[in-house]
Order: C-alpha cells, then sequence, then structure tokens
C-alpha cells in the first residue's frame, strides 16, 4: 500500500481529517491521497488534475486541500505598440481562455491598433481599499466619530503603516446610515494588489479605533470597500487602478481591414454599450471587457473573483474628422505583479511575458504597467467585436472559430 | 533547425502570420513556435506554459494562437450534503484557485453545514438571453414592431429553433429607447450554458424580423441581454440559473464549531451584507459568493468572464428560535456541463467529482445540479467568512493560511 | 371668543388632540383652529396660508390636519403639437413650479417642436404594480409557492378583482431571496394611478395566499413594487406608464432657433447624458426630464412623490441627414386622470387645460394621454436645454430670468 | 373690451408673442390676457387657478408665462422634540400633499417619538455639486488635466469666489472617461440650495480651465452634478445635505401606541426596506420617505423635482435590549431657506411654522435645521408605515382615511 493509500485510509477510518494531511506527508502525497478519496467518493478519474507541473509545496499559500491543477490554454494576442504611463513599446498580451474566438478577436484588434500607430494608456488613479463598520450608540455618536476620524488621522496613519514595509494609508472617508459608521480606508500598495496588505493594516486602525472611542468593531469589511461585489463605489470612486486605453484609426484603416465604417461602430456603440447598458441598468457599459480581463487576470495570476470589479468598465466610440476614435475606461481593475497567484511558474512565466513580474522601479510601476496592458488588451477586444458586430458577423465567425 | 524554429523564423520575416501557423504544422508544433516567438521578443522563458498536459489540437475550439497552459492548483472542500432539486447527497466541492484560505474556509462552512443535516438548494428560474437592438424610424414604428413581435412569437420560435437541436425558446420582451427597440429572446438551452446557441439562434429570429417589419438590426446583442457586465437586469430578472440555497445552524453547533452566536451573525450580516452594500450602491449584497463561484468555474470550466454575473447573490442571516438560518441566492448564475471549456481534461474531471459531467437526463438536469452545488458551496463560504468576521479573526486566518 | 380660537384652548388643555378637530367644528373651523395653534407656538403667521380657495371639506380625502393650502405658480407653454396614441392635436402645458426660466425653457422647446411638424408620442407599456412580501420555510417551500402562485393565477386574478370595478389582474412575477418570497402584482389600472386600487387587490390576493399555502404575509408591500423609491426595476420594467417621445427637427430650425448644431447636440447628449450618467452610476439618462414631470404632476394633481419613478428616462440625440433626431422615454410614469389629487379645483383645471380631465373612453386613454403630454414636455425641456448647454448659456438664462 | 382681452386678441393675431405680454401689461394683467387665450383654445374654465393669493409681480423670477397657482392643502404633523446639530425643541411639521393618510402616519409616528423622548438628527455631510464635461484630445491629455486641476485649485477657487458673496468652493474631484474629463466642484452654499450660486460658479471657474488647457467645454453640467436624476454618486458620496436621525422607541410604547412589537418591525424592515430593495436593484432602501420628503419640500418652497434625489434613503430598524431602534438616513437632500421658492408667502410661512426662514446664524444653519426637521418628519413616516405593516393594516387606513 501506498502511502497516500494509506493515508487516504486513514481519512475514511476518521483517524485524520482531510485538511490535516500535510501534516504527515509530503504536500504531492497528500494531494495524491485526496485524489484517491475523491476518486472513490465519486467514481472520477483525476489523472489530469494530478499532472500538475509544479510542486505542490508552491501552491501552499494559495491553495488548502490541493488535490492537483486544471490547466487553461493560454494564447498570446499581438504585439500590440503601448504608449503607457508605466510601459511603452510592443507588447505580447498573454490570455487564458476557453472561450473560442476570443484570442482571435483581440488579435485582430492589436492588429488595428498598430496600424493605427499604436495605443494610449494611462493610469488615472489608484488605491487599495478596505472599509470596516463599526456600531455606534445613536446619531450622535455617529458624527463624534466621523469628526474624530479626521482628527485622528496621523495616528490612524502610523498604526496602518506600522503593519507593512510597503504600504502608505492615502485617505480615509467616511460613511454613516443610522449607527452604523462605515471608514474607508484607501491604501497605496505598489505593486501588490493589496487587498490582504490593506486588510491587515486596517485591523491595526480599527484597534485604535475602537481603544480611543467608543465605537465597536462589527467586521473588518463593511462592503463599502467592496471587494468581489458589482457595486456602484468602485464604478464611481475606483478601487486598484482606474485605467483608460485609447487609439484613433483611420478610417481607411478601420475600412479595409474591420470591413465597417467608424459611422456605424459609433452608432452601434451609442446604441448598445450606451443606450443598452443604460436601459439593463448597467454598471458595465462595453461590449465584452471582462473577457480580456478575466483571460489576462488567468494568465498573470490575478484573482479570478475580481474580474466582477474588472467588469465596470465604459467603452466610447465617436468619429473624430473621418476617423474612428475609441476608448477603454476601466474603473476598478485590481491588479498585483507580486504576491498571490503571481509567484506560480505558468503565472510568473505570463507576467514575465509582458515584462512586469515582482516588484517594480518604482515601487508599483510594474502594476500600472500591467494595468496599462490590460486596459489596451480590453480596447484590442472592444474594438474588434463592435466592428464585427456593425458588419454583423458575431455568429458567424463563432461558428468558424469553434466553442 | 526545428520545425517549431523554422515557423517562428517565417513569421519573424513577415513570410507567415502568427494566426496561421496551424495550416503549416500540427499544433503542438505551432504552439512551440509562438513560444519561441514570445521568448525572443519578451526575454520570458515559457517552459511552465509549455508542459501542458493534453493535446494542443483538443484545445483548438477554446483557443487560437495558443503557447500552452496555465495551470491553477485544485483543492476540493467537503464532502457536503446537498439536497437540491437535481442532485441529492454528498458532494466533494472541486474548486480551483490562488487565493489562499478560501478552500479552509469553504471547507469549514461545509462541515458546519454537515452538522446541521445539509443545505437545501433549488433552481427557481432558467434561461438564457440574448437582446438585439433594432433602428426604427420613430416611436411610431417602435409601437408597431413591440406589436408585430407579440403576434408573431410562434414564427420566431420556429426560426430560433431550427437552428439548434435542444434549444427552446421560452419568451421575448420588447423594450424601446426612442428609436432602438431591444428584443431580449430568453431560451432554455438544457445542459449547455448556451451563449453561443442562443446567438445563433437569435441571428435566425433577427432574419425574421428583418425581412417583415421595416426594422434593421444594428447588432446582435443590445446589452439588454445582460451578457459579462453588471447588470441590474440580471440581478433582477435572472439570466442562466436563478438558484438559492439555504441552511439552519443549531446554536450550540455556531457556539462550538464557529466561535461566534447567531445574533452576532445576524447582526454582521444585516450591517454589512444589506445596509453596508445598500449604501455601496451595489448589486451584491454578500461577502464572498464570487470567490466560490470563480473558483468552481475554474474547476469546472465555465466561462470565467461570467463571474461578473454570479456576483449578483444576496446572502441572509436571521435567527430562527435561537438557531442561526443562512440563505444565499444568486440571481444570475451561467453555467453549462456540455460545451465550451467543459471539454478539457482537467475540467471534465472537475464536473466528474460532481458526477454532473455531459448532458442530464433530463435534459439540463447536470446544469441545474451543477447550479445548486455551486450555490451551496456559495452558502458554506458565506457562513464561514461572516462566522470569522464575527469572532474577528479574518486578517489572522490569512495570516496563517497565508497568501 | 371665536368658535375656532376656543377649539384651539381647548387641544392646549390637552381635551383634544389635534387631528379631532373636525369632529367637533366644520373644516374650515377646525383649519382655523390648527393655524391658531401652530400660530401661537412657533410665532409664524399663517394668513396666506389661510388664504385658500376651496371648501375645506374637499381637501378631506387628500389631507388630514389640514391648515391651509399653499400656492404655487403656474403657467403654461405651448401650445404644442401632439401626434400621440391617445391624444392629438395643439395643447397648452400646464406646469406648476418655482423653477425660474423652466417655463421659458419648455416654451422654447415647444416651439422649436411644432417648427418641426410637431412630436410623436406613445405609450409601449402599462401597469400599477403591488408586491407583498411572505416568509416560508425554507428554499424548498419557496420554491413551491411559486409554481403554486403559478398555477392559481385565475384564482388569484378573481380575488383581486372581486376588490375593483375597474382594475384588472394582468400577471404576477415572483422573486426569491433565501425564506422571502415576493410577488409582484400588476395591475391594469385605467385612468387611474392606481396604487390604492393595486394595494387593496392585493391584500385580497394575500388572503388567498395565506389560506391556501403555508406562506405567511410579512408586508403588503415588500418594495419590489417599488413606489416612491429610485429603484432599477422601474427603470427596466416599467411602472405606470412607460411612454415615448420624439421629433426629428430640420437642421436649418436648430441653427436659427436653438443656435447650434445637430452635431453640438448630439455629443453634448452623449458626453452628458449617456457618458456622464454611466460614469455616475445613474439611472436617469437625461437632463432635467424630473422638472418637467414635477411641474406638470403638481399641476395636473399627481402624487409629488412619484416624480421620483418619473425619472427614471432616458434622452437619445443623434444627427439624422444632417437634421437633430432626440427622444426622450420615461419608464416608469405614474399618473391618473381620477381620484387622489385630481379632484381638487386648480388641479382639475389643469388637466381640462389637456382635456383629459376624469375618466377616457375607452377607460385608461385620458391618463395614457395625460402621459404622453408629460413626454411631450420633457422631451421640449430637454430640447431646449441641451441647446442651451451647446450654445453656452445656461447660466446666463438663469441670470436673466432669475430664481 | 378689458385690457385683458385686448392682449389675447393681439396674441391669437399674431402681433404678440404668449411670454411677451408682460411688458405691454402689469402682471396680473398679463396672466389674465393668458387664462383667456388657454380657456378658448382648450375649453377649461381657469377660476380656480386665477384666483391665487399673491401680486402676480412676486412670482416672477419664479416663473414665466404664469396664469395663476395651483394650491395644494397643507397640514401640520406633531409638534415632535427634535434634539439636531441645529435646531432643538419642538416643531411643528408642516407638510403639503394631496396623499390622503400621509398626514394623519406623521402625526402618528411624532406622536410615539415624543413617547420615546423625541427623535436625534444630524446633518453630517454638506455640500453643492456642479460638474462640467471637457472635451481633450486623447488619455494622455486626460491625465494632464486631472494633474493641472489638482495643481491649480488656489485659482480655480478664487474664480469661483469672486462670483459669490456667500459660497465657498470645497473641493473639485475629477472623472475621466475616454477623452471626456468631468470635473466635479463642491461648494459650501449656506443657508441657500445652491444649485445657480454652483452653476455661477463654475461658469467662471470653466473660463479659467477652457483659457489655461487644452480642454475645450462641453457642458456646463456633465451629470456627475447629478441633478434631479437617480444616481449612486449621489446616493453613496452625497449632495446638498447628508442627514440622519434616529430614535429608540420603548418595547411598551411600540406594543402600546404601534400595536406591534419591535420584533416584527425589525423583520419587516428587512425583508422589505433592505432585501426586498436589494433584490430590486434600489437606490432607496426604505418604505416612503419620499412621501414625507415632497409634502415638506411643498410646504416650504423647495425645488419639487429634487425629490429624486431625496428618496436616495435607508432606513434601519432594530432590537436594542428589546426596545426598538430606527433610523433613516438620506443621502442626498438638497435643501435651502433662502431663494426660489421661499420668497413666496405661503412657502414662507411654512419655514416659519419651523422658524427657518431666511439666513440662519451662522450661515447655513437654517437651512441645516429645515434638513433635520425633514429627516425627522421622515423617521415619523417610517415608523408609522413600517408598524401599520406590521400590524396589518396599511390599506384599511387608507380605506378609511380616504383617497
Amino acid at each position: 500500500m501506498t502511502d497516500a493509500a494509506s493515508l487516504a485510509d486513514r481519512v475514511r477510518e476518521g483517524d485524520l481529517r482531510l485538511h490535516e494531511l500535510e501534516a504527515h506527508a509530503d504536500a504531492d502525497t497528500a494531494a495524491e491521497a485526496r485524489r484517491l478519496l475523491v476518486e472513490s467518493q465519486s467514481g472520477a478519474s483525476l489523472d489530469a488534475v494530478g499532472n500538475y507541473g509544479f510542486p505542490a509545496e508552491a501552491a501552499e499559500s494559495a491553495i488548502e486541500n490541493m488535490v492537483g491543477s486544471i490547466q487553461v490554454p493560454m494564447g498570446v494576442a499581438g504585439p500590440v505598440s503601448v504608449d503607457g504611463g508605466s510601459v511603452a513599446g510592443e507588447k505580447y498580451l498573454p490570455l487564458a481562455t476557453t472561450e473560442g474566438a476570443l484570442l482571435a478577436s483581440v488579435n485582430r484588434g492589436c492588429s488595428v491598433i498598430n496600424s493605427a500607430g499604436g495605443a494610449t494608456a494611462r493610469v488615472l488613479k489608484s488605491g487599495m481599499t478596505r472599509a470596516p463598520v463599526f456600531r455606534v450608540a445613536d446619531v450622535a455618536e455617529a458624527e463624534a466619530l466621523v469628526s474624530w476620524t479626521r482628527d485622528n488621522f496621523a495616528a490612524l496613519k502610523e498604526a496602518a503603516e506600522e503593519t507593512t514595509n510597503h504600504g502608505e494609508l492615502l485617505d480615509v472617508t467616511p460613511y454613516v446610515v443610522g449607527n452604523s459608521v462605515y471608514l474607508r480606508f484607501r491604501y497605496d500598495t505598489k505593486d501588490a494588489m493589496g487587498m490582504n496588505m490593506a486588510t491587515i493594516a486596517t485591523e491595526a486602525v480599527c484597534g485604535v479605533v475602537e481603544a480611543e472611542t467608543a465605537a465597536s468593531l462589527v467586521a473588518l469589511s463593511g462592503n463599502l470597500c467592496s471587494d468581489k461585489k458589482p457595486a456602484a463605489i468602485n464604478a464611481v470612486e475606483g478601487r486598484g487602478r482606474s485605467v483608460t486605453a485609447d487609439v484613433r484609426i483611420p478610417r481607411e484603416v478601420v475600412e479595409e481591414r474591420l470591413h465597417t465604417t467608424p459611422e456605424a461602430v459609433a452608432e452601434l456603440n451609442t446604441r448598445k454599450n450606451l443606450v443598452g447598458s443604460a436601459k439593463a441598468a448597467s454598471l458595465g457599459f462595453n461590449a465584452h471587457v471582462a473577457n480580456v480581463v478575466a483571460a489576462m487576470f488567468l494568465a498573470t495570476g490575478q484573482d479570478e473573483a475580481q474580474v466582477v470589479e474588472g467588469a465596470n468598465a465604459i467603452t466610447t466610440a465617436e468619429v473624430q474628422d473621418g476617423d474612428l476614435y475609441v476608448s477603454v475606461s476601466i474603473a476598478s481593475l485590481e491588479v498585483g505583479t507580486v504576491g498571490g497567484g503571481t509567484k506560480l511558474p505558468t503565472q510568473s512565466e505570463g507576467l514575465d511575458i509582458l515584462g512586469v513580474s515582482g516588484g517594480g522601479d518604482p515601487a508599483g510601476s510594474n502594476a500600472d504597467a500591467l494595468a496599462e496592458c490590460i486596459a489596451v488588451g480590453s480596447l484590442a477586444g472592444e474594438l474588434s467585436l463592435l466592428s464585427a458586430l456593425a458588419s454583423r458577423h458575431l455568429s458567424s465567425a463563432h461558428a468558424e472559430l469553434g466553442r
């Protein structure tokens, strides 16, 4: 009997619990034991899942109860010429997806952007937020807490920054609803996406608030942050990076390469992305930005659940002297080039393709560059899909490229 | 010189384009050639990405310009006892993520749910939508189109269903904004997520509309669908599956296993998930449902960009005779067990763990079962995180389990 | 001592309560007594308030604790030429407001509309809603209630319609969140705004639901209605009348009368009403539709708090062959020509100006006509303000016309 | 022939235009002439409308094309005991409405609040906003404009404040969408609602921006303000006054006076105002705050179209040691005690009832007091309606008190 089989038996017998296996064997053996358990319980074969290409130990900070890995096909689009605030030059864009036709679409967009001389991109606002909720006695005490917070920002900043080598507390915005007070703390977390850093720093801040005021902490996150929820506060005020990319495509390029006209794309963008989204009461005024965000997030080790906030994007299209101007503005793109999934082998390689792996110089510039590349990729995707719709071959493109 | 190196050279020389390689070599060689190109252009090494565990041909319907794959660690939580409309019994839940502490959190929630006798789950509404936008002359013609659509539903249904073996057109809802008319078609797409099926069927329908009326199609999707955008129309009316799960936890289990009280969890849920999300103007009234949706989507081959709609979830918590009642209602969970990424080896194994791979009997029941399992996983995640927050060890849990 | 003074004394002495005065005197004397009380308590003089022009008895169904009336200046814009589904010809539009420059602006818009041959308007959807919330045991019972509701619609309709001479129950849409089930009942309330009719009918329906199922009524309104709140469900699905108006203005009229160009208005509308509102996460994509809705509501005896829903409007502007096309679509305009404030003398005269006082023939046509007139007034207001902004004289117009 | 008849004839003959009459007669005669015209065109009698109780000249800054006035019944609720930041003591609340049962409901709420020792209220944030939209060349120029704005705030503030004796420019927040830049200027407008003051000051600021940068003004309002639209930016960040009121009602008062229990009210508030509004994708999490806002706005000369923003309110209810705690937080209540409709006779008397007519000492305190009184009135209304629903007599109350 293998070690893994023996461990599996001990779990079956109630001698061990599923998450305790790493204490009794190396990580690969623990994962194998879990596969055995799951296979026998479910009847599934987990051969493919078990064929992962990294040492299980390498994933220990990323997952518990590991059984293996899933594999998602990765491709590249481009290279595309980017003029960003923190990145410049030709870049291949890595995308991991199972959505047939997506890579082809982005690739076509990149090619057209290059024909127009490249895209411009800028991070226009930056900051990771965490917003604990406190209970106070009543409205009068809420007012007092709001005042106290404003008067004691220096002390809160000091407490926050003692917990981190890199992070800085930028500001705090209070929101009051009856006897609940939400304090939205915003941090510069440099090249880290920063949710964990912000949480730890905010916990220290909350200790000060509770020690010095009558307020009681109810939850370290009060949903005004707002993490992994489709919230207007993020769409309006931003979270992570607020990044915009744009390009102006000469009319002849639109006509010859995209088989449509600037006028048709502009009209379609208005009726679909602006008026259609308005009528849908949407926070997303775009065609499929989430597709690119999700695929580039996967390829570069970002937090896949934060695709939610990445969909808070507005696409505009207009005719400028006969040419086509298109822009994509993503309000709340939460990205990092250190920490989290960025350390895994394939994801690290994804960052290397963009040249943004690890900490940047200056600090934060790699994450800014990543945000700008994703914005340009999104721009390419929007340009391509809007043009495809305008020339009416969306579903035939799908049919040809498959799904 | 290898075939791949030779192909790469031909691309460098402008003789071939990046996406044409499959026409000149097998898929694996084409991918290798692209890796060579990207490596030399970016300086990255793509060894890990190139070490994919499936034949490149298998991914052809999922991606273009493939260079390899990314690997995301996969683990299991549970097993958890599920009483669903289309699934019953003990299920291990597969989750793929790089978010440390997530599996541990969901696993703890599953364990507590089991102590309470299991969770209940139901799909309460179902239907995949596609909403083209048409241009009409004016308001009077808009009114005529709306009337015509209602009067000719049978013809539209016939046209739609000629394009599909399985799908059914359920209904159509018109929305008018000035001279733009949006027709939101809703389909039963059985075990397929159905976006592609709905698109193709809708294209046929649009042909009828254009032939029979004065309306002109502007775009096959007018964003009233609404796909991969955070839109209230989905949060209110649903898209894909609307699924709810709940559980009632005895007080002693809450106290002993979760180290908090039903009262504390209920208060925290109100201040954070309800009032906090209200103040954030959010469509998501939950703690971290998107985490579970994203991780189970990855593990089972779903469309990762549709995590956006999966975040349209409301979590409730209340004290019932001293016990804790918790529910999670996801309005627009778009899932399938056939097509798309579900065919890839690791993802197919993920579905096998749940016993829902391929078409169900009756048709649609596998996708329903998957939705119910994701809802229960989300319930476990909510229960665990809310309890952790209530007992104030969120960030210490992260610190211990790492990120 | 007058009767009123004597009554006031009795209230001061605690012998009577403020709302009981009508039981001891005629309505005018009761109002006078209250004025005396309020004057002595606050130091205010209420001479103007006391100078009301209707018998106090006439207001008894509209207010309690009456002290008099406020007076709001009323003016007219137009006449404007309307081609509606239920109204045709030249109409003066009555508006009551204290917003200087509003009448002038709407009047200018009407004049321009006339130069273009008049505006078209249509009610495209209609129905007043009420959505009670029920508590059920769990998700399984929620599913059962949803099924039961669909299977027993005829019985619910019968119960509802027994309470009303005119109203009809059109349909019911169920929404489930955990153990809360919301049933949104939609009624045709003919020429009545219908909130009261819908409430009474729904109370009867709730009795049937409670008698026949395990569900318990929590509240007769569960906010899915949604009345007097800015809710996406109304913006998307409509409530009251969904009404659209449009006009195409020849280029020369735009240039000569509005001192701007179709291109400038279209661009401004896109940047302000579409993109600006998108970035503001708004349900209102217009310039100032609420101004016209509020003023015409006041002038015709509508429920002023329902201006909230009346602001759910989208304005579009586009260049058509060199001319300017403008439309306004109001999703949820709740209006009536019978009941409520429509019976008061000045408000009844306001309706008479439009020729829509009382019940229409066919029933509902007067309320439809009113909705169409308000939509045309809103269109005039949008056209005028957008043009003023485009020619940059907004604040100078205000300065000249005063506030 | 009277002067009015003669004027009316000249309009009919095309010799004069409707809005030019004041240049040829006194204001009352001009209004009479318009009534004659409208009467003969529509067949309506305008006797009641013509019986207005103020000199027509007094309304000249409030309306154009005046024909008379409408009268809305006004009543009082209370007095209610208020502990506010700018108001203290017993206050009668003036409400003008045609919604039967509303005054009775608010009055009952006031009475219960008094039994609990009165309500607390505070203005927690204040500022009137105006947000012009500028066109820039591209994203890089957008970034430059954002930087320039931050670096030149002092100059912008100086330009703004030269236009006003009282107003102060507090801050500016930039928002970028592609090549559109929105600058949201926030002003302290003291006792004025301030929309006009903010508009004029912002026009001056825009002149500086255009003179010093490459940006072109598109519209003085870009809808990020956001005025008279239901926008999340106001619900989240506030506009006008953000004001909160609360009260704790002893259990016995709830039981004896409201015929329900704290537990029932809290549950109902959660299912209706929180979960129900969440499912409706609403910005209003309350029962009927807009009713009180609309009625007190009418009674005190506020801008009735701004009821829209006044509906952005969250009501909470919870059990505290067996008692009932209820709060109402209105995010964006736009009020003033000088300017606009406050100068009219009846409206000025409405302000006098509250003791807040004209400018306060310190400046702004009267408008703060008015906001606090409206918040307390809203609290009374919520308390009463939630209790009525909890004891199930909503529609019977309507039936009895009539509509």
